[in-house]
C-alpha cells in the first residue's frame, strides 16, 4: 500500500474543501452575519493548513493501483465529512459532533436525511453550506480533483472508477482528466439553467442557488421545514424536470453536445428510466386522486414525488407517508431502483436492474432450451461477463449490508417500517423514508450508534459499496 | 413439448392424491364423522377417475427433457392443490374456492399460512388432511412418485431437480429412484421418532400425528387456535429439536446411516445453520427476557421461535409480533435465510447464502489484489461457476418477484409491515409474518387477487422459482 500517495491526495481534497468553505463565508458577508463569517473563515483556514501539511508529503513513486484508489476515495469522503461538520458544532446549531457528522455525510453523499427538527433556525451561511455539500458531492469531489490537478500514472482512472456511479465507468474521451472536465462542464451548465428558471419563477437568488444545488446533486436538503411544499406550482414543476434531467447518464448529454444524436438514441437505460417515471407517476396520481382538489394537482404531486424518489433527491411537496399503500409501495420500490448510471443520482441504478432482468431472461431461455446460447446486450453493446458478475455481487453485498444495518438499528426498538425505510433512505441516498422517518419527520430519534451506522450506509450508497467495504477489509491491508 | 408425457405424469400424481385422501377417510371413520367420511371418499374417487383417465394417455416417446420436467412439476403442484381444496369447499367449512385453494397450497407448499379464523371449528378429518398435505409436500410429491414408479429415459432426474431444494440436486446414489426411496425412508423414520416422543409427552395419537406432519414438512398448520402455545414445555422442546432436525440436509443423515462419519462432518452448511440458530436464539432470549418469568422460559420461547422461523415451519409458542424490535428483525432476517438445501425447509437456503458470502469475499480479494486467483469451495468441494451464477440469478428473480408481489397486494391498502412480511411469509413458506398477518392473526383479510398472488408466491417458494416461472414464460412453449 502506497500510504504517502493516499495522504497526499487527501491533502489536495482538503485544500478543495478549504476553497469550497469560502462560499459560505461570502454568503455570511452578504447577509452581514459576522459570527458565521468568522466560523467558516476559521474552518476554511483549518482545512487549508491540514491540506497543505499533507500536500507536503512526497511519495517515492506516484503510482496508484486499484486498492489505493478505493482507499483514497473512501478516506477522502470520510475526511471531508469530518472537517465539513465542524462549523455546525462550533456555531452551536448542532452541538453533538455525531449529529453534525451525520448531517454533513448526508450532505456530501446527496442523501438529504436530516437530524434537524427546525432547519429555519439556521443562519443563511449554514443553509448554504448544507446545500453546497450536495452540489460538490453530486458529481464527486475526486472527479473535481482529477479535473483540476494533473495526477500521474494510472491514478486518475482508479479514482474516477471508485467515485462514479453505475456498473462500469464511462470515460467520455480517452483522457481521464478531459472526461472529468467535460462532466463538470455539463454539470455546471445544467445547474445554471435551473438557477435561471427558478429566478424566473420568482425565487430569491439564495433560494434559487440552494434549491438548484440540492436538485443538481440529487440531494434534497430543504431550506424551510416544509421542503418544497410551499413553493408555486411553476417552481415545483421546474424542480421536477431538473430532478429528472440530473438522473440521466451524463454521457447522453455529452453525445448530444457533440451532435452524436444516433449514439445518444441508442442508450436503453434512460428510455427505461423515463418510462418507469411516467408509469409510476401516472399510477400514483390516479391512486392519490382523492387527496387533491383536481387531477392536475394530483399529477403535479405524483410526478414531483416520483422524480424526487427515483432520482434519490428526496424533496417533498406532500407528506407521502399519508398516501395509500399502493403509492407508498411504488415509492419504496423506486427507492431501490434509483437513477441512471453516470448521473448524480443514487440507488441500485437502472442499468444494474436492466442487466439483472436481462440475465434472468437469459437463464429462463437456457432452462427452456439448454443447448442454445445467448448474450446479454445493452445500449447496443454486448455486456461482458465480468460486468454481469460484478452486478450480482453488488446486489449480494447490498442485501447483506442491508440486513446487518437493520439488525443494528433495531436495537433502538423503533417499528419495522421505520427501520426498513430508514436503511432504504440512507443506503440509496434518498433522505426521507416512511413512518417515523417520513417526509415531515427527521432522523434525530436514532441513537448515536444508529446514526453512525446510517452515516456509513450513506457513504456505502454514494460510493457504491466497494470503497467503504475495501477500507474495512483485512485483504486490502495485507501485503 | 411432449404434452402427452406431462399429462400422463399428472395422472399418476392424481392417483397418489386419491390414495392420500383415503387417510382422512380412515380418520373420519375413527371419529364416526359420516359427513367427512363421504366427502373424502367422494373426492378420493374423483381424483382416481381423473388420474386413471390421464394415465390412459400413451405418449409416443417417454423422454422428458429439462423443460418438460419443470412444467410437469409446476402443473402437478397446481393440480393437486386444485383437487385438494375441494373437500373444504363441499363441506362448507371454507365456502369460497379461492380461500380453499389458498389453504391447500399453503398446506402442500408447507407454508402454514391460513385464512381460517377458527381452526378448532373444523372436524378432525379436515384437520388431518390439512396437516397431511404438509407431510406429502415436505419431501415432495414427485419424489414420492419417482420412488414408487419406474419412469423411463432421464425423466426422473429432471423431476427430482425441479422439486428438490437448494442450488444443486444431491443424488445420494447414482440411481435416481433409489435416492428418492432413501429420502422417503429417512423422512418416515424421523417422523416416526417424533410421533413416539410426542406420544410420550402425553399427546393423543391424533395430536402427535398432525403436529409431527407439520414439523416434518416444516409446514406449521396448528390444530388449535393457539398453535403450540398451550402444550407442555416438553412437547414444545421436542418440536424445537425436530424442527431443527428436519431443517438439515437429508444427505447428512444418509451419510450417518451409511457410517460415513468423516463425509458427514465435512459439510459446512449444517454447521453454519446450527450456529445461526444458536446465536439468534440466545440474542432473542436475552432481548425478550423481560417478557417472561424466568430466563429458562425465555430460552425455551427463543429457541422455539428461532427454529420455527429459520426452518420456515411457522408454529408459534408466543405472539412474537409483540416482541422488541431487535428480536422481530432477527426473525425477519431468518425468514429469508431459511433452512439447509436438501431439507424440507424453505427460504433462500443457508447454502445459497454461503455461496453468496463466499463470492463477495472472493470479489473483495480480487479488488485488493487484481492479479490473484481464487476459487469458491463448500463442503470441501470447489463450487462450479455455473452454480454461483445460478444462485445470483435466483436471488435476482426472487427480488423482482418480491417487488411485483408487494405492488399487487398493496392494492388492498394494508400497512407496509403487513405487506412486506406477508410476502416474506409466503414466498419463504413460513406462515405467520408481522402486523396484520402476525402469529395470532391470519390471511383472511386479503382480497381474492392478493390471495391468488400469495398462493403463487407459496408455489414459487416451494419449487424454488424456476418451475413456476417456466410455466408462465413464452420461451418454454416455443418450439
Amino acid at each position: 500500500m502506497n500510504y504517502k500517495v493516499i495522504l497526499r491526495t487527501l491533502g489536495s481534497v482538503l485544500n478543495i474543501e478549504a476553497v469550497c468553505m469560502l462560499l459560505p463565508v461570502i454568503c455570511a458577508l452578504c447577509y452581514k452575519d459576522t459570527e458565521s463569517f468568522k466560523i467558516y473563515l476559521l474552518c476554511s483556514a483549518v482545512c487549508l493548513v491540514a491540506g497543505t501539511l499533507l500536500s507536503l508529503i512526497k511519495p517515492k513513486h506516484k503510482t496508484m493501483y486499484s486498492r489505493e484508489g478505493f482507499v483514497t476515495v473512501a478516506l477522502s469522503w470520510i475526511v471531508i465529512s469530518l472537517f465539513g461538520a465542524v462549523p455546525f458544532v462550533i456555531s452551536g446549531y448542532i452541538p453533538n459532533y455525531i449529529d453534525a457528522f451525520f448531517e454533513t455525510v448526508s450532505g456530501f453523499t446527496t442523501t438529504g436525511a436530516s437530524i434537524l427538527t427546525n432547519v429555519e433556525a439556521l443562519p443563511k451561511a449554514h443553509l448554504f453550506w448544507r446545500s453546497f455539500t450536495h452540489w460538490i458531492g453530486g458529481m464527486g469531489v475526486l472527479v473535481f480533483l482529477v479535473a483540476l490537478l494533473p495526477l500521474s500514472g494510472g491514478s486518475n482512472v482508479h479514482l474516477l472508477r471508485a467515485e462514479s456511479t453505475g456498473p462500469s465507468v464511462s470515460k467520455l474521451v480517452p483522457k481521464v482528466r478531459s472526461s472529468a472536465k467535460i462532466l463538470y462542464f455539463i454539470y455546471i451548465g445544467i445547474t445554471l439553467c435551473e438557477i435561471v428558471f427558478l429566478l424566473f419563477g420568482g425565487m430569491s437568488l439564495f433560494e434559487a442557488l440552494t434549491l438548484s444545488f440540492g436538485t443538481a446533486g440529487t440531494g434534497g436538503f430543504g431550506i424551510v421545514n416544509s421542503s418544497v411544499a410551499d413553493y408555486s406550482p411553476f417552481v415545483q414543476n421546474t424542480i421536477t424536470v431538473f430532478m429528472i434531467l440530473f438522473g440521466i447518464d451524463f454521457t447522453v448529454y455529452y453525445l448530444i453536445l457533440t451532435r452524436r444524436w444516433r449514439d445518444a438514441l441508442k442508450s436503453d437505460e434512460y428510455k427505461v428510466y423515463l418510462s418507469v417515471i411516467l408509469v409510476s407517476a401516472l399510477l400514483i396520481s390516479v391512486n392519490c386522486r382523492y387527496l387533491f382538489p383536481d387531477f392536475a394537482t394530483s399529477l403535479r404531486h405524483g410526478f414531483f414525488q416520483t422524480a424526487s424518489i427515483i432520482t434519490t433527491t428526496g424533496y417533498s411537496t406532500a407528506n407521502f407517508d399519508l398516501w395509500p399503500s399502493l403509492s407508498k409501495t411504488i415509492l419504496v420500490v423506486l427507492m431501490f431502483v434509483g437513477a441512471c448510471a453516470g448521473s448524480t443520482g443514487g440507488g441500485i441504478k437502472v442499468s444494474r436492474i436492466l442487466i439483472l432482468l436481462k440475465s434472468i431472461r437469459k437463464e429462463i431461455k437456457i432452462s427452456a432450451h439448454p443447448k442454445s446460447t445467448h448474450k446479454i446486450s445493452m445500449n447496443g453493446k454486448t455486456i461482458e461477463h465480468e460486468t454481469v458478475r460484478n452486478v450480482s455481487v453488488y446486489i449480494a453485498v447490498f442485501l447483506v449490508l442491508y440486513a446487518v444495518s437493520m439488525l443494528i438499528i433495531s436495537f433502538d426498538n423503533l417499528d419495522f417500517t421505520t427501520n426498513f425505510t430508514a436503511v432504504a433512505a440512507t443506503i440509496n441516498n434518498i433522505g426521507p423514508g416512511l413512518g417515523l422517518v417520513g417526509p415531515v419527520e427527521n432522523f434525530s430519534l436514532f441513537s448515536p450508534l444508529s446514526k453512525i451506522v446510517l452515516s456509513l450506509n450513506m457513504l456505502i450508497g454514494r460510493l457504491e459499496i466497494f470503497p467503504i467495504l475495501m477500507l474495512f477489509s483485512p485483504y486490502t491491508w495485507k501485503r
